[in-house]
């Protein structure tokens, strides 16, 4: 139900007289607070079911800090990604609660009443060395309220890795496929499973793994139909992309 | 939902003991019959949720005369992309009710009591050049039993199509964006619905669209959060992903 | 008019028998006096509209030091792109007056009677991410006399910020339109006015934005036509082809 | 001079509550008349400076016919790039006084009224070979009303073609420099003139031409400063390019 | 066992005095005869364990007549890869005994004594489209004397048929792996046996399957240990490379 | 030979009933103990003919002695490439008597009764500087049992130098042709024996070496039949590409 | 001796006053005849050393004939390279004399008196598929009056060939090396010789040859010092280059 | 003059009987002394005409004395190419005459009687950051005993630099032209001269210059016919290149 959006809230007031256009304007300025060195985008949550997040990369710990106090005074949970392990440490001191992942350089506060969960997105990685991007899809999949196992290391050399994981594959709602080198998990998993298949590609590797494209080309030519794909180590994507699919399936809940 | 799969029901018959492996893996087979010159996958639809669709670059009429009755046979749709004009020409002799699209080179047999759709795909196109993909996307959702509508010409040049499509954007389960040249729609949509949006690049353009590499390259960067994108001109991948999203929504509804 | 121009001033000379060829190619080279470590293009402001700049990239603090004494002797104005903090903070405590720009490494000295300013240039950037780039632009059109304004964290994900952002793009006389990643920015803003729209893509991104290629190639492809493109993270050759616009739109203002 | 924008009017009149939102959507789209097989944009004249031109490959002669006859009753020039030789053939019988140039497959339909020129752009090329690409920019600024004059095979090769032409460079308003293999002579161009210079790379070449990648990558890195590219080919777009320039150095001239 | 290596035996001789240097590169020569337009290496058998075989592109049926005679001559087994449907057509009725396969263009006259077979090789495809690059390895394999078996579309997105293949991919002496697209068969393969893998990538798929690069940079990636990579499409050479390690294996065997 | 392979041994008591088909992928599952931050892959030396070896790169010392003295305690060979010299120097001090190579960066420590060895494999190198990649080549077939010898510096600029090393390549049961810049030496090698030969590319060279790009396409399109490539400085690779070859020419030899 | 320049020889006039500049440059310009559809640049000769040529693609034959009767006319040697089929039967017609050949598509007409000759150049090509190319640069080094030799199919896998051809290599002035797929042959001959060595890549291989650009970059890295590369498949520079080099070695010998 | 070449004389006495064919391998093998860590290759001055020269790059000092020393004892000049400051450092105590060049990391030790010069070669350079790569050009030149000038900074964007250097290119002998960039220097040179032109990119610029590729590409598809191109950066290999052709105009100067 997506009856409380804003926009189209603001639309219906410009059409009843109730608010003349630029004032509509303004006010959708207004829901963009400007903490100074970044616009915050505050409607997004209406229109794409999940907050705004924070690109950590670039940013000093003091600007994590006003950004994230902010977030957090709208009862919203605050996600960092690519954060500086300085910048943690700083914001660990203020949040003792939050939680800071160092292998994917995440660090994730939650709100106190953040209790409702919904739906079971899967993601498994082909080698242990795709643990750091499959972690950035697990906590922003965290952040946005959806249930989330992971499986690591069931690279398709050991199929019986894979196989054993068939229980496991079949009762996702949703699956991130975390593969580097020549990724060739999403096929073997597209194969196997109804549910939507999300592949994601890693930079791991060396030589013609080319960063990471030769993955991610190998997963856009998957013979399993119908496996869509991020960009590489794009972990947070993959995570909003399968909460956009656990939203759409559970409707009713909300956050 | 998914107790009635073909590949758990055999698996415990082997461990009940009902069955012998070998026999178990013979039994597979069977489900795989052969028509000479195309391997059938018939454990597909319990497996994916679709059954085996038909690439029809290549094979000759004949062939696709045989596949298409054995397809027909179980009741199942035949859905064939890629079709010469030739082979189209000589099912339609058989199949005068069959549905055959000239400009996405698609054909598609529905089965007689193909009556029950269920969810609300969005496809939408940048340019009218992008029409032969969307339409490759839109029979093979229809051959999945979703419910599929069509808005071509909406691009990002002209800001005000965009815009008027803001109502049908979000009143949609799952949206294809369409566009080759500079691949910008994507990013657009994502920023307004909280749905799936899978993006499809097509090779439309010239110099450096780079045969659809630009586009793809430019819907992998979005910067609308959680958008996932399907190879060049895959209209059937885009078709086939869609369908795993709306199957797992509506999951209680049967084709 | 272009009229005093060295060239056909010397040309003029040759033909009327005042100047012998190889005096005049002589004189030519007069013009570009040698600082012993740089060969200065001391013509440049007569044939191109503005003076040669300095690339601060691999100078020492002393050669720049010598190079801005010559320049500024002839009371033009000094900038130095790509300027380490070491030579910037080196030449401070000559030019207590000079502007240094920490985000985009470029420094400023102009002549004290540097006044008369023509033309209102805009430059609008998608992302915060991309300022450094953007900021180089901002300085070397004010180094060409050019006013400049900065709209900043407009991307299209965000529809309502370049909406709100058009009363401003239509009273420029020029368009700078900064974006990386997937390069969407051009498309949408082109679209919307009449005037010289350059795009400058930026090296914002990862994995597949392929260090600023994928948001150039994006630019390159833009469906609104008559946007032309700077090479990547070239803030500096961007703010010379507004420049130029701008020179050519008020011909009778000599900065 | 853009205040007869409709855009602008639309706000105006939605703010003064002569219209309401929904309605003047509406208007927007009557204003994008559909001729069954494409939508036209009939507010890109006042927003972007020119009409929309037709881009004619992949249409029937019929198609053209209709859209030209709907353009042509606006009283709008009808430009057609990339017709084929049976559709021009079928439109000059309609339209015996339309222009069809054979060698850059382009069709130009003036308005009888058609008489107001401005500016002065020049295209220089620097072969034979690339005069296509330079026609086709050539009759896509006498569609835009601005006066145009084309200086074919000036190589650097042959520096003293170059040299010659100076005279010729020194009187442009906007110059647009048509070069394939090492699209070197923009370079030379660049450093000669003051006013803004479009660099548009042509396929011209074989081996590492690399299609025109080759002489596209090279402007982009020019050595002279401000020297803006256009995709490989597109002279289309280079034409739109220099119209902007040229329609906004004389914004008091309506064609 | 190559103890009878024609340049070992002329350096032999050389040194004994028996022949001098210019003699023996005159008889080198001899070893390669002249047919006009081509020049034979016969020894290579010697020195490479198979003899030289022929490539047809760009032969006429006569010139192919001619040299097909002169390897017959010496009893050696003619094989030409990518023959023409007309130069074929031609052959067989001088040679009726001749096997000629019009899905991978070959054309193999294998000698009346050509009795003896060693080896077990395999070739395992996964799809059906992979049959002509499969089956060129198959005739090369055949014309080096090499027992050799198929077992066509096997890909891993219906992983039973790749476990249903385990016994045979277990008793093979050496396996070429066939596949396009995404290119993951060899990672599984590779795991699952221990005697050498040629992984042969083909160029089949469409938009970043890339002719074929994705499919061999995803097997140059394999996480498979040892897997040895060829050419996109090139069976002859996979089929070489399996007859060297068959030819390795089998030492005492001379076919 | 193949007969104690675990899988099949699985495969038959499951049939026979001996064992129920869950308690067989456990049992499956408990060859693959968890070292806590890695999952060893046990019964690989049964499947590919050589053990798991240990990629150095990205673990601690203590993570390298925990997993070394895991398969130490096997009595498998314990195999570390790419370490570093701090883990080295660790790892020394536990294992006085393990090989320790700078050069190549590998670590090696063979069990007691490590003795029997087989095969002649011959790794050849083009340049000194390949000799990292060939060293991972020696240390990989050394810990697979395999005899090796190495003869560095023989590229084709030098022709003499290679023709003195014919003797050598001739008594090889597999070569491995290690070679940077162009490529150039396997063809070479290729022409002149019957054995297997693996061209193994190295990133040595600059400029359009394109990080050994060039190199292995050179090698992937070698003019010597049947020489099969390995990924770019992939020399473990290699090693085990030669090691499933000399293990087929030597099945009853176990080390 | 370059005295007789013509460009230096104007310089020297209008130095002396005998020539203002204007006329100078229109004197220029006369050596520039217009033959209506091409600029003839009748000065190349005395700055380069050998006439314009005529690159016959996409000139009809009736162009063909009167740029090759005005080139005629002034008694230099017409070479047209990449001319059609058709074309050649036109003019071989008028001029029984010429020589045209088929398979490099090249067509030459020497002047009656075109008796000295000069130098030594040799041509040695890879494969008998690398002719084409060959012959273009042959054909080209005979219309610049240099003697020219050619040595086919000499590729590196078989060694004895490129030995046997030793002799031939140390007698030329310079050697055009003709190599596609690996292009390893120029480095073989790059070390055996001390005269300019020009590496002319070709575009023959398939798969990974990458049309000629596997060859190119191979030779780019020759191991061999000094060899030096031209543009894929361009025969007629290469022939240009060598006779650079013959012209600068045999500078009192004039053609 | 190629008449004392070692490989030639070996070949004559084992033809006469005066040598067997393993001594002459022998004394080949003597001429290329082992100093351990690196095969010199003696017999180069007399193949090629210069002598074998040291790649400074991953040398240690104490390697690079070592080599030295032995080069310096057969009166052969000592050129280290790429040499590390500390290295030259050390080098200089032991000969402190050595030329050290820091710019280009070049070292040159000249034997005493280094005194006969022979040639005219000229570099020429667009940029002054191309001086590294120049320079090397110019040492190596001045090792091959040939006479070198260098002008620098004469880019095409400043037309009359390249304008006033004519007379300087004329009496050239052979001419590097160095240029990053678009590098457009090569065509203009080209297009001057008759002597052989030597294009040298190097890989200065940012963004598309690729590393120098689009520089590269830019000079192989040079419209000025008969230009050579080397490797990025590779100042050493245009050296040798230059000295191929002056030896080979000077054949009678022993050096």
């Amino acid at each position: 139900m997506k009856k409380n959006n804003k926009i189209s809230e603001l639309i219906s007031r410009v059409e009843s007289g109730e608010l003349d256009l630029s004032t509509a304007f303004a006010e959708l300025n207004l829901y963009s607070s400007d903490a100074n060195f970044a616009n915050l985008d505050h409607t997004r949550k209406e229109r794409c079911g999940f907050p705004e997040f924070v690109f950590g990369e670039g940013k000093t710990a003091e600007q994590l800090q006003a950004i994230s106090q902010e977030i957090a005074s709208k009862n919203d949970p605050v996600l960092i990604t690519r954060i500086s392990a300085n910048s943690a440490d700083f914001l660990l001191k203020i949040y003792p609660d939050a939680e800071y992942d160092k292998l994917s350089n995440t660090f994730l506060i939650l709100p106190e009443n953040f209790k409702i969960k919904k739906g079971n997105a899967l993601i498994i990685t082909a080698g242990t060395t795709d643990l750091p991007t499959a972690l950035e899809a697990k906590y922003t999949l965290t952040a946005c309220g959806c249930r989330v196992e992971l499986a690591a290391d069931s690279g398709v050399a050991g199929l019986h890795r894979v196989i054993s994981n068939v229980p496991l594959l079949q009762k996702a709602d949703v699956i991130i496929v975390v593969a580097g080198m020549e990724g060739a998990l999403p096929s073997v998993v597209g194969g196997l499973v109804s549910c939507p298949v999300i592949a994601l590609p890693t930079s791991v590797g060396y030589g013609t793994s080319l960063g990471g494209l030769t993955a991610m080309f190998s997963m856009l030519n998957s013979c399993a139909s119908g496996v869509t794909v991020m960009n590489i180590d794009n972990g947070f994507g993959a995570g909003c992309a399968a909460a956009r699919v656990i939203n759409s399936q559970y409707k009713d809940i909300r956050v």
